[in-house]
């Protein structure tokens, strides 16, 4: 900083502090990566950059970006030449190296390098016609002193755009970012966890009731990924779908409430029992009431509204068209597509495109005609689920 | 930096740049808040330091360091003076003002302020005869551009610990930092509410078999919090104490599996109808099977183990001692305590007296010894809880 001169150094340094706030702000794993590689590039005036994430004794190559080969290609065509894939942490690549022994690599011309127990490795240079020269390797070291990945840098550019190398400077400012990428890659996976284990709970919850229940195996988890497609399909917002995603496994979750002489009964049940059964709708929603968290409000919401039909003639409440909550109306297709397309005590199995002939029939009627419309052009998608989540005979 | 020259600038920037780092790995709140004062503190030389958290329209005050009257009084002495107070988001306030405006505010003598909205309040002096003069107030700013709360800094002091005026550089440097407590803050709260959801959605489903079992109102919650007041109290560390909070609740989602004719069995079971009541315990080691996350690998090992007894005459294992996982032992206690304590449909309530006098009279029988003396050491805190959470008749 000193060499570099007051004014110069202060905006880099004003620079690096407003990234590092950013990249703590981040919450969502893929921006956050490419938010490392391009503040590396732009704070150390690199040509290009990768990042490296450890998966238990080997480091995953995540992502790139390169100035020059981006220019050549175009953004678009270069990403998709690259192929993902492992280096193991040990001392005989760069990266590895950087790993295995927490220590920073700064090198001059990676062509020359001599005496060292690594060597590089040309074949992203053949392939692509590029010239990687100087090259400044950080581990991404947590709290605990963990390496939870490996920052590389390629090619400084000095301020005349030549070809330079990486300085006592650079190698500092590295480490600080480097640090405060860890930090945010720990948390967004932390971050990550607490949602799936979220997920689990209530997705083992929501199973739990198949103890008693007809249904068996995978239909919430089916149902769970039909209204993540759907809504997704629909464009609904990112969030929205996630928290549908978490909160139709309980659209059912009411059936606890119902006797097993009437959930359990083989045959056809009588219009009084018949009744009876309707009540779950209600007992899911009082058994969901009063949530402060918008996963569980959603589920209340379609707990209630997911046997509501287009044209009135549902329950509980008898309502019509968009006064059925979106949540009810997404649901009610997934889970009558669910229940048509695979065995039930009273019923075989309907093969899918019956059943998506069932749904087109269906919409304006029992389904909303927008989201049928909608659930029919993702059909492929919908195939995939049903052929992953097989229930087994 | 460029007035403070290289190497000085050089230590206050890289001591930033960790500080910044370690505010974003600081995962709790109450720890958070004294790093963020401290780091203040310690960057800017300034006597004192207090922190505002916004709640809605108001500040509210939540911790405060103070050099000179930690050394008169003590650090604990001075502590426990200090009241939590609110102040309202407006001009009027020095504080208030820098929330209301989102601006920084430098004065250089709190007792000259003239031709200003806010005035400064001299309570905290004329109480503590300490003497406010220069003051640094800066707004906590998120990336959205929210204000999260209020950084105060009090008395800059200089190299020779002289008092002295908050400078321009003063301000950019805590500007930094405070982007950075800000974003820390919102992730520390956004955890937060992602493991409030977490066990919101446990204790409903948990509660959801209410609606068949003869248990009914707060059980659940009574033995989540029972479980947790005697993981804590036996020295567990505060991580198992959390997770047998959340997992507890679940120590009986296994009856979900068992019919009606059973569970809701008003009169004594029979031989044959009680093997069938015990295989709950399994049931639920079924639901809770193979899970990824520590809290439900603790749910699935109480669920299964809850009705072993310290004798060995216990289900469904018949384990004995410490062969029985310390989860089982401490819900055992928990759940018999919650279920003596309470009116079921063939038991009136026992007072609570009676209730521990049962507990001691089965250490070492049906209760780990050590547990039970241990739950009985903490009986007022026990009574608390069965207080705040009573059954409605």
């Amino acid at each position: 900083m000193k060499k570099k001169g007051g004014i110069k150094a202060r905006n880099d340094v004003s620079e690096l502090i407003q990234v590092m706030a950013s990249l703590t702000s981040e919450h969502n794993l893929e921006r956050l990566l490419k938010l490392i590689v391009q503040s590396a590039l732009d704070i150390t005036h690199s040509d290009a950059a990768s990042l490296y994430l450890r998966e238990k004794d080997q480091l995953r190559f995540v992502i790139t970006s390169n100035k020059t080969l981006e220019r050549r290609m175009g953004k678009k065509v270069f990403e998709s030449t690259i192929k993902a894939f492992t280096v193991a942490i040990s001392k005989k690549s760069i990266s590895g190296f950087a790993a295995y022994t927490g220590k920073i690599v700064n090198i001059k011309d990676v062509y020359k390098i001599e005496g060292k127990p690594y060597s590089f490795n040309k074949t992203f240079d053949e392939i692509n016609k590029y010239r990687s020269k100087s090259m400044l390797t950080v581990p991404l070291i947590n709290r605990e002193g963990g390496v939870v990945g490996v920052l590389q840098l390629i090619n400084k550019l000095s301020n005349k755009n030549k070809l330079s190398t990486y300085k006592k400077y650079d190698e500092e400012i590295t480490i600080s970012l480097g640090a405060q990428a860890a930090v945010a890659l720990e948390n967004v996976q932390l971050q990550d966890d607490l949602l799936k284990a979220h997920y689990d709970s209530i997705m083992r919850l929501s199973a739990a009731n198949e103890f008693r229940d007809n249904e068996t195996g995978f239909h919430v988890q089916r149902v769970s990924f039909y209204c993540e497609l759907l809504a997704r399909a629909y464009g609904l917002e990112e969030e929205y779908v996630k928290n549908i995603k978490y909160a139709s496994p309980l659209h059912d979750v009411g059936k606890i409430g119902i006797p097993d002489n009437i959930l359990k009964k083989p045959g056809r049940l009588t219009e009084e029992e018949y009744e009876i059964m309707k009540q779950h709708t209600l007992i899911g929603g009082k058994i969901l009431v009063n949530a402060d968290n918008d996963i569980m409000r959603l589920a209340q919401e379609l707990a209630v509204s997911h046997h509501e039909k287009w044209d009135g003639s549902g329950y509980p409440h008898t309502l019509k068209g968009e006064n059925i909550p979106l949540s009810g109306r997404i649901t009610a297709i997934a889970d009558v597509f669910d229940a048509l397309s695979n065995k039930r005590v009273y019923k075989p199995a309907f093969p899918l495109d019956k059943t998506f002939g069932i749904i087109e029939e269906q919409a304006g009627i029992h389904f909303d005609p927008q989201l049928a419309k909608v659930f029919i052009s993702i059909k492929d998608q919908v195939a995939d689920v049903f052929e992953r989540l097989k229930d087994e005979d």
